[in-house]
C-alpha cells in the first residue's frame, strides 16, 4: 500500500476543507453521545512514520470530544524495553469500556515491526507475532469492538525535512532521538516492512493511509474514516462474532467419566508426601523466579470440591514475593463493559512469577453459558478464543496448568449439609450453591465439552479426584512440581529465546 | 526500642507453642468473616532486617486465610528506583478495600530510612518525609484502618550467620544482594535510624517489636498482636477521627462575593490572546516535561458554569502523550470501599505529565457534605487531610493549580434553559442538576468555607468569573502559562531536589 502510495489532490479548496473539518468534528461530538447509548466501544489506532504527527493529529480528533467518554494510550517505543509479559498484554491492558471511544498513538504495529528491525526478535518470533496480532483483531472485531486504522504516511524526504527542523531549532532538538535517526536511515526497510504487515487482518479491519505530508488533509480524511465506520457500525448494531473454525493440537480428553473417585491416600504417607513436594516447590520458585518462567495455575471444579484447601497446600511453600492467589468471582461493572478476557490478561503474573487463578475465564463456557449471561455465539466462539489467549502465554514461555477438582454429587451433597451445620462455616454456604446443585447435569455437560475442546497440547486439563481431599492436594502438587521441573530443566523456553537470545 | 531490645524467653513449651499459633491461625481465619461483615480494613505491615524472615512470617500468617479476603504487597528496594511519584503514593495504590486484610512486606519505614542512608535523599528531605509517614499514619486511623506494625528484629551476629547460610548453599548464593550486605556493614546505623524512625505516629499505631531469631516465637507474637488489634477494633466498631487541628499557611480567601462577574473579553482580543497562550503553553508543556514537573489542574464550579470548554482550550496546544483530562464522577464501589482520597491518589501524574482533573477531591466537602454521604466529622477533618495531600504533592515538586469556575444562578438557569432546548445538548442536563440548583445556597456556604480552608501558600484558589466564558478561558490559560512559567525559570524545584542532584 505504502509503497505504491501517490498523493492525491483534494478537490477542496482551503476554506471548503475547513469547513467539512469543522462539520465532521461536529459530528463525532454527537457521535460520542450515540456510541455511549449502543454501548460500542471504539478503537482508533494511529500508526505511521515518526514526525509523521500522529500526536497533533490526536489532539485535533479530540479537541472538541468530551473526555468523559475517550481515553488516548501512547506506546512509546522507548518505555517499553521491559519484557515481563506477553506483548499483547499492554494493548489488552487499555481497551475501552463499551460505549467509549480509545486513541492510541502507535500500536501492536509499531511495536511489532520496530522490535523485529531492531533484532530485538527473531524472524519466527516476528512471524508468530504477526499472526498474533491477525488473532487480537479478530477478537476484538468479534466482541463488538469497532477498530479503525490510520496510518500516517510521510516519505523519506519530508521526514528529513522534519527531522532536521527540529534538530535546527534550539528549543525541539532534544526532541530527535536517536530511533528517528535511525529510521529515517532505514527508510526503505521499514517501508517494506510496513508495507507488508498492512496484510494482516485486511478483512478483519482495513488500513487508511493517510497522506501526512498534509496536516489538514490528514486530519479530514482521518474524520472521515473515523466517523463512517462509526456511523457503519451503529447502523449495525453490535457485532457478534461466530466461532473461527481455527484448529487447535487438541487431546481429545480427557472426560469426568473416566476418573476415579475412589482414589485415596493413607494419612500417615499424605503428610510425608505432602512435606517432601512442598520443600521441592520452594526450591522449583526459586529456580522459576531466576529463570524468569511466568506460571499460570487455573483452579475449577465443583463447589465444595476442596479448592480452597488444595490451593493454600499448594501455596504454602511459594515467596509471598512471587505468588498471587487471584480469586474470580463475578465480574465488575467496568469488567463487564470489556472483551471478558480482559481481567484476565490484565492479571497475568509477570515473567518468574506465580499467578493461582481461583476459578477463571472457564466461567464464559460454564455458568455465563448456563445462566445465559452470554449468547450461544459467544460462548461458543469462546473455546477457539481460550486456546487462543493460553497458545499466547505459552508462547512466551509461560508453564500453563489447569485442574479440574472432581467430586460426585453424593459428596457435594454431604459437605453442603456439614457447612451449613457448622457455625464458623455457614457463610461458605449460599443460596447459590444449592441452586448450582440442581443444574449438575448441565454444568456437567458443559464440563465435558470444556474438556473435550480445551485440553490442548499446550495447555491440557488434569481432572483431580478430590473425594479425598489429601489425595488431590498431592495429585495437585506432584503435577505442578513435574511440570516446573520440565520446565526448568529445559534450556530453551520458547517464547523467551526470541527475547533473551539476542539482547 | 531496638536498641535496648532484650530477647526474653516466653514460658511456653513447644507443644504449647504450636498449640497456640494453631489456635489463633484459626482465630485469625474466623476474625476475616468478622471483619468483611464489620467492612473494616486491615493493615499488616512488616518492616525489620534484612534475612530476618518477613517473607516467611506473612507466609506463615496467611497459609489458612481465605485468598478473596486478603491481598500481599511487596516492596522490593531494588525495583523502586524510578521516582516518578511523591513517594507515599506507592503505598495509597495499595490500600486495601474495607473489610479485607493488607499484608505488606517492609513499607514506608523501610523505604525512607534506606534512601536515607543510601543518600538517595538529603536529611532535610528525610525529616520531611518521616514527617509525611505520620501524617500518613494518621489519616489511616481517622479513615478507619486498623494499621498493625511489625518489626522483624535479629542482631548483627544472627544476620552475618543467615547471610553466610545462603552464601554457602550454591542453590541460594544468589539470593544474597549488594543491598543484604551493606546492611550488615552499616548495621548500628540502621539500628539508630530504625529506632529513631519507630518514633513516628508512635500514639496513632504501636509498633510490635518481634524476636525474629526464633520463627516460632516471632509468629506466636505476630498472631497475638494482630488478632488482638482487630479484636479490639471490632469491639469498638469502625473508628472516624477528628479534625487535626494542625495548622496551614493560609490564604484567607479568596472570595465568591469579591467576584466580578460582568468580566468580560472582546471577541477579537479574545482569538489573538488564545492563539498567542496557546502556543505559549505548547511551548512550557515541552519544559515542564523535560524538567520532569507534575502538574495537577483542578477544576471545580457550578453546573453549566463551562468548565468543559475551558478545559477544552486548555487542553488542545498540549502533547497527548503528556497530559490527561481525568473526569471525576460518583465513585465505584471498589473506589467507595478505600480512603475517598485513594482515587486521587491513584490518578497523579507522572512526573513530567499534566494532569486536569474535571472535578476533584473537594467533592468530599461539597457534595459528600450537602448530600450527607459521609459524617460531619469526615468533612470537617477534609480541609487538613486536603491540604496535606497537596502540600505532599507540592512538595515533591508539583505545581497545583485550583479553578473554581463561577457564574451567577441567573446565567446557570439561562444557560440549562438553552441546554433543554437544544435536542443535541439535551443529555447535558439532567434531573439532578435541578435538584442541585436548588440547593445553591447550601453550596455557596460550602465554597466559601472551603475557600477559606483550603487556600494555601502552596496551593491556592484562583475564582474564574465566566459569565462571559471567553473570559474565564483567557483567565485561566493566563494563570497557568504564568505557574507554568515560574516553576520552570526557579533553579530548583523543592522536592525534587533532594532526589536529583544527588543522584
Amino acid at each position: 500500500m505504502l509503497q505504491h502510495f501517490k498523493r492525491e489532490d483534494d478537490k477542496l479548496d482551503r476554506t471548503a476543507r475547513k469547513e467539512e473539518i469543522l462539520r465532521l468534528r461536529d459530528k463525532l461530538v454527537n457521535q460520542q453521545q450515540a456510541v455511549l447509548a449502543a454501548k460500542l466501544p471504539v478503537i482508533v489506532l494511529v500508526e505511521g512514520w515518526d514526525s509523521a504527527g500522529k500526536g497533533n493529529l490526536i489532539n485535533e480528533l479530540i479537541c472538541e470530544m468530551d473526555p468523559r467518554f475517550y481515553s488516548v494510550a501512547v506506546f512509546d517505543r522507548t518505555h517499553e524495553r521491559d519484557e515481563r509479559f506477553p506483548f499483547l498484554q499492554k494493548f489488552f491492558q487499555q481497551l475501552p469500556e463499551n460505549g467509549k471511544f480509545l486513541f492510541m498513538d502507535t500500536g501492536w504495529m509499531e511495536d511489532t515491526v520496530t522490535k523485529y528491525l531492531r533484532r530485538e526478535i527473531t524472524a519466527e518470533e516476528y512471524d508468530r507475532r504477526v499472526e498474533s496480532c491477525g488473532v487480537f483483531e479478530r477478537q476484538l472485531r468479534d466482541n463488538g469492538y469497532v477498530v479503525i486504522k490510520l496510518f500516517l504516511h510521510i516519505s523519506r524526504k519530508e521526514q528529513l525535512r522534519r527531522i532536521s527542523a527540529l534538530w535546527e531549532n534550539r528549543d525541539t532538538a532534544w526532541r530527535v532521538t536517536e530511533d528517528d535517526l535511525w529510521q529515517q536511515r532505514e527508510y526503505d526497510r521499514f517501508l517494506k516492512t510496513y508495507d507488508k504487515f498492512m496484510e494482516t487482518a485486511a478483512e478483519t479491519a482495513p488500513w487508511h493511509v493517510l497522506d501526512a505530508e498534509s496536516r489538514k488533509k490528514s486530519l479530514l480524511d482521518a474524520l472521515r474514516a473515523i466517523t463512517l465506520a462509526v456511523d457503519r457500525a451503529l447502523e449495525k448494531g453490535r457485532y457478534v462474532g461466530k466461532a473461527s473454525g481455527r484448529e487447535f493440537p487438541l487431546l481429545g480428553g480427557p472426560s469426568l467419566k473416566s476418573a476415579d473417585l475412589t482414589a485415596a491416600i493413607d494419612p500417615a504417607e499424605y503428610k510425608t508426601e505432602l512435606k517432601r513436594l512442598q520443600k521441592k516447590l520452594a526450591v522449583l520458585h526459586n529456580q522459576i523466579y531466576r529463570k524468569r518462567i511466568p506460571v499460570v495455575i487455573c483452579y475449577e471444579g465443583w463447589d465444595a470440591a476442596g479448592k480452597g484447601g488444595n490451593i493454600r497446600r499448594l501455596a504454602y511453600p511459594l515467596d509471598p514475593r512471587g505468588f498471587d492467589v487471584i480469586p474470580i468471582s463475578s465480574p465488575t461493572p467496568g469488567e463487564l463493559a470489556r472483551h471478558y478476557l480482559w481481567r484476565f490478561w490484565t492479571r497475568l503474573p509477570r515473567s518468574g512469577h506465580v499467578a493461582i487463578f481461583d476459578r477463571t475465564w472457564y466461567g464464559r463456557v460454564m455458568v455465563e453459558r448456563i445462566e445465559g449471561f452470554c449468547s450461544q455465539d459467544d460462548w461458543k466462539r469462546a473455546y477457539g478464543e481460550i486456546n487462543e489467549f493460553e497458545k499466547e502465554l505459552t508462547d512466551f514461555g509461560a508453564v500453563v496448568l489447569k485442574f479440574w477438582i472432581h467430586i460426585d454429587p453424593d459428596t457435594q451433597l454431604e459437605r453442603f449439609e456439614a457447612r451449613q451445620n457448622t457455625p464458623e462455616k455457614q457463610w461458605k454456604i449460599t443460596e447459590e450453591d444449592w441452586r448450582n446443585r440442581e443444574k449438575w447435569p448441565a454444568y456437567e455437560q458443559a464440563v465435558e465439552e470444556m474438556l473435550l475442546k480445551t485440553s490442548t497440547e499446550y495447555a491440557p486439563w488434569h481432572i483431580i479426584e478430590s473425594v479425598d481431599k489429601k489425595y488431590a492436594r498431592i495429585r495437585t502438587l506432584q503435577i505442578v512440581t513435574d511440570a516446573l521441573e520440565r520446565a526448568v530443566s529445559e534450556n530453551v523456553v520458547r517464547g523467551m529465546k526470541s527475547l533473551w537470545t539476542e539482547k
